[in-house]
């Protein structure tokens, strides 16, 4: 179990970065290896009814962020956590709410993170997250994450 | 000079993207090749009083939709304009409000891709847009979008 609540990781986001209140994001699930944010597609909309593609990276940057919050959180670590580099292929529109999940990934490469970070006091990882539309990928995201004491 | 003013421009995005307001969207330079848009660090700040990284990338990917959109009018074409994938740099944070600026980029790859949406109605393009901190590059995007009728 985390030390931080899905509550009080949400209050956090939204204390920390306003614009994330008026996009609607909730952290919704937490399973110890995924981090799972979702925001309605109201707060989202544009002109074709389908979430906006800065929304939809909004939200899947923020389940990387949220993600290693908790993980170093858990391991009673803390550090600033930067958004370094990104990649996203919109592969389908967004016709509901949106649903990011990021991912831990290969649990090797994370624990070297993690090594790196207690003896560096910096570190970077490459995190996955995916917004589904149904049973299929509508959106992956993939980004480079720089944690720094 | 286009056939939409810098003001319907703002207006539109406002209209089609409610979440643009909260960003605090304003379109505020159209060369004929490039297209400026900016917003206040205060609507987008984080934590670290920088600005989040959502949002950049937001200003970023509407700096070249508004580009083409004006572009197209401009050739008297309307089209949906999607984007499809994007890199973003992050280089170094932004401490001042948001100013992204897009480019046509090459003359004869830009010609060549109205060409193919009048022919085939439908068209890619890859457009880079940058947001500057001072005299440096911070933020640089770059974009492929689907235009289709």
């Amino acid at each position: 179990m985390p030390a931080i609540t899905l509550h009080d990781l949400q209050n956090k986001l939204h204390e920390q970065i306003p614009l994330t209140k008026t996009i609607g994001i909730r952290v919704t699930d937490y399973s110890g290896e995924t981090l799972t944010l979702s925001a309605p597609l109201q707060n989202n909309i544009n002109h074709k009814s389908t979430a906006f593609g800065g929304s939809l990276y909004s939200v899947a940057v923020l389940a990387g962020w949220g993600l290693l919050y908790t993980k170093l959180n858990e391991l009673d670590l803390s550090g600033h956590i930067v958004i370094q580099q990104s990649n996203v292929n919109y592969l389908q529109p967004v016709k509901s709410d949106i649903i990011a999940t990021c991912s831990v990934g290969d649990i090797t490469t994370f624990e070297r993170f993690i090594r790196t970070f207690n003896k560096k006091g910096m570190a970077r990882i490459k995190l996955a997250s995916v917004i589904m539309q149904g049973d299929e990928a509508a959106v992956e995201f993939e980004g480079s994450y720089v944690v720094h004491v």
